[in-house]
């Protein structure tokens, strides 16, 4: 159940809620996030939620019998929105187009990027800064170097920063340069960054585990969501199969169950999600046809000379087709 | 390497061309099918195809390194119509909307569907006979008996029959009553039974095996044509993963895959694939935008009554709605 | 709820016990196998077994819970044991031994083969004869001519043969020749088939299918024992997952498991579980650890030429060693 | 090519064979261990090594093509042992039984434990006190002073003490109270976390995480080592795969394939493995003949109450007969 307080809720209101649902057997977690304040309550049978509504200082009550609770749809009955500033967000029922390199390389690579997704009309930008190498012997990125190069840049463009934290030592060291932090694949189920990333005010992007269910997904976003910060972005990308004929396999089915079980929005990754540059485009259009608030992909100036996973990643005239087709695709998908 | 022979080939030719592959130590196999005449050549090194393909009676010579050939794109430049009669196709490219009950129940919910296909103007209609069921203690269809009260009806209505076989003493029973044979993912690889598909002059519908990998699927269709049956329609269907959140897993990944790799049409099974009434909608438009040459989909007039499986079928609205967007969306895809 | 009938029932007590169950609103199979008679009935609510197991010609009455009934070993307290003849069994609790080659390619491997075994005191050999094949243009076996030299060399040597049957069709032409008839993987859910081999009065070897969960092995068992056969064996022999270290990944978990869901003997298959030669004896004895009432093994003169699946045959002297092991481990299981 | 350099090599020597690695085009990451020197040499074409091998200050060459080096067997011919000291070690070929509960709870519980133990000779102790949970409103564990009461008792009789850690901030609160360092499953691919463990002067057991590949484990192994710390083992715990059976799906295949990869101990928890308490015993035993190195369970004085998983956690009695029977197997397996 969570019981969702009012703003000015009195400390006496609030205890007496407390006392209400302590003598019903509840356990009692208190939640306050940077934009609400609630309580979290186990509860045993069926306890009438219209008195407990009715107590001075609740602004509204729901049942939710999912293991996760404040990211569930249920209790929720409005889209939520990611406002990123400068009239960018990513909204519940609208079309977030991501893009950018795998891993942030040098100056010149991220001017020609930024000025492709100027001239495209994106506003959002992804870039690896610290990147999650499988083998320690691998290129691991610019680090905070590269990152400021890139808000310096971006900023100057109006283009907002998406890039992946490692751990939670690098919130702090991130915080100046990026307007998204993603959690990766590999971090997924890292419960301890989840929690500091709750703490965070800008807004966090989840990817979904290799081999997480939705149930875990959700989870995970309770972690962040539980610990204070609501701002936050689930993303398929791709799970583990037998198959071998793709990196991994986007599994498209989560996006409206995914719709269906949670308010966050839910964009899809279909660079990593096949991690086949031929077949993005494809499956980025599938994703968007399927429910997805958002794509978010990898374009280079030269996939090729990348240096890391140029294999997924598209060259300009590839990104403005599937840009083109992206929005057509979208707008025929409001239609219905 | 696939040598296409000319119809006309002489015996005294076909002599001649087995000899010079033989002399360059190719393992040789003969393929007569219903539309052509080849030789698969298993070969080491790199032969000079242009000298091959000069040998009188050859028409064509292509190099195929998978293991698969027939079906394989590499070979075959021209898309693959197969023609249903009466103006009926499925072809590649195109979009064939193929609808029906899981299972063939009554002369009345047969009669029901079909007026529902004919007022949308769907041609083909697909309906089980005899069901494959985990349990020995379910309904198993009600075999020829209901093959023959549907055929009688869709005929009447101009609307073709795809049926699923078990067997190949069934191949025989349901000739006069289907027009497509459809092989469930359960015989994927039950080569007995595609060793005489070859041989029937009626197009067979292949639903990829729950867990086979693509080269898997392909290979069972070389099966099927490398005994005589071009027909193929190739069908994704959903694969087994770790998560529980739907029936299977519909991997969309391997329709942009399958386009590439084969010549073949393919098309996508929402209903089974997430094995979700409600999200049936969202992954048939996912499928055609990711490519697929057509949907197959579960109706029924009162699913939830249905003997088995109302849980994917979708009732007549549902139906009437998908079949709308779907092709306003293969619309937006030609225009790309 | 399964309903055993006594050998001698009277007409008139069958009709009386039924009459009674159709009151209780029971869904009523009866069964007749060649070693028993049951009444299946799928119950709503709680009655009183002992009621129904005091009627005139009830032997006994047990109820069952799972879609698998008479499989499970809920219902049977006594190991079930699958005499070949000649002393040869095959039983829970013992270890059965079973070593042959991946295919009978010709009269001297076979004879070596049989030699091996009889050195070793081995009374069971396996051989394909038939062999489902990925691709359609590799080898597929001997095929009837295969089996009987197979058969006159093993017969004269008091050896018993295990060998696949791929269709219907061959289960007669195989019937004189083999001991024991093996279901493949890429067969366990051939329903039509394992109707057929329900009729049979020769023993089932029952491979898990690649991705079958052990719910759909257990039911494809039930197959064949509803049908008449209650001469079952389980084989567990690798599924498939994300790791491509090795073939399939054999799943020893299943063999505690299926041990406790079902009286059935469970035997493993390492040649095929793990795919690899040198990793073949550490899974045999892994397997007989977790409970395994036998192994089945791949042996032949010289791995390395065989027609088929070299990779994962032992050579003689390996397969003395494994023998060796595995008596050894069977022996202190024993004394647990 | 690892090159393992002399323990007083001079900087004229290490700078002359970098010299001559650099012209030979080889891409050289140098690695200071706790325990040793060496030079990663990324090579093309076939270097004579025997001539790398003679140069002053170099120990040993080896070619290692896998895309892990340092723990791969290849440069390693002597076996592994990780020493705990007062007498205690986890080795290659040995066997090392580790027993506790999942979480730390209270001192009465850790003490009936210690005293089991004791009981029961065993020397090293599992517990977990920051604990990875699903749920944010799941018990996460007593933390540090969890830690600090195991420590205290744990020491006072004599057994060492293995712990989950979560993050790099908790590498040093843990440090005083713990022998081994366990990365769990979902860390399995935190980089960072793995590269601070690699400056720690304590054993590290790295569990394999629940979707990667044997390649992913020993990558993930390598960070460790390459970062200095080369106190490893490695731990199969179970894989998702699509059966719900179990919990996990306990992969005996890895055993034999990691110990063939790599000069690591490698060991079994079959606790988390297959899940369910019953089947432990087995999989353990089954798990030592496939060549584990040691076995990792879960005991607790009451299972059925514990705060966390209590479902996978043997009870003292049934502890002591796996403790007897791990024994017995492997004086059995020695004898082979």
């Amino acid at each position: 159940m969570i019981v969702t307080l009012k703003p000015a809720v009195a400390d006496s209101e609030l205890a007496a809620v407390k006392d209400r649902l302590n003598n019903l057997g509840c356990r009692l977690t208190e939640v306050r996030t940077q934009r609400g304040h609630y309580l979290i309550a186990g509860i045993h049978g069926e306890p009438d939620l219209r008195v407990i509504g009715a107590l001075p200082g609740v602004l509204d009550v729901h049942r939710v019998s999912d293991a996760y609770k404040l990211v569930s749809r249920k209790w929720k009955a409005v889209p939520t929105t990611i406002n990123l500033g400068d009239g960018v967000e990513i909204t519940e029922g609208g079309l977030a187009l991501i893009a950018g390199p795998c891993s942030i390389e040098s100056r010149e690579q991220m001017q020609a990027i930024i000025t492709h997704l100027q001239q495209e009309g994106l506003r959002i930008m992804r870039g690896g800064a610290f990147k999650p190498r499988t083998s320690p012997y691998a290129f691991r990125g610019l680090r905070t170097e590269g990152l400021k190069l890139s808000h310096e840049l971006a900023r100057a463009a109006g283009i907002k920063l998406v890039s992946e934290v490692l751990s939670a030592e690098q919130i702090e060291l991130m915080y100046d340069y990026v307007d998204i932090y993603q959690v990766g694949t590999r971090n997924s189920q890292n419960f301890e960054l989840l929690l500091e990333l709750g703490k965070v005010d800008k807004p966090v992007l989840l990817k979904r585990g290799m081999s997480s269910t939705l149930d875990e997904l959700l989870q995970s976003a309770e972690y962040v969501f539980a610990n204070g910060n609501e701002a936050l972005i689930l993303c398929e990308r791709g799970i583990r199969t037998f198959e071998p004929a793709y990196r991994n396999t986007l599994d498209l089915n989560a996006i409206p169950a995914l719709k269906e079980k949670s308010h966050l929005p839910v964009i899809v990754d279909p660079s990593h999600g096949v991690g086949v540059r031929r077949w993005v485009e494809s499956l980025a259009l599938a994703g968007i046809m399927a429910g997805a608030d958002g794509v978010m992909y990898e374009v280079a100036p030269e996939p090729e000379r990348a240096l890391s996973d140029g294999q997924q990643t598209l060259c300009f005239p590839e990104s403005s087709e599937l840009i083109k087709k992206a929005r057509q695709t979208f707008e025929l998908r409001q239609r219905f």
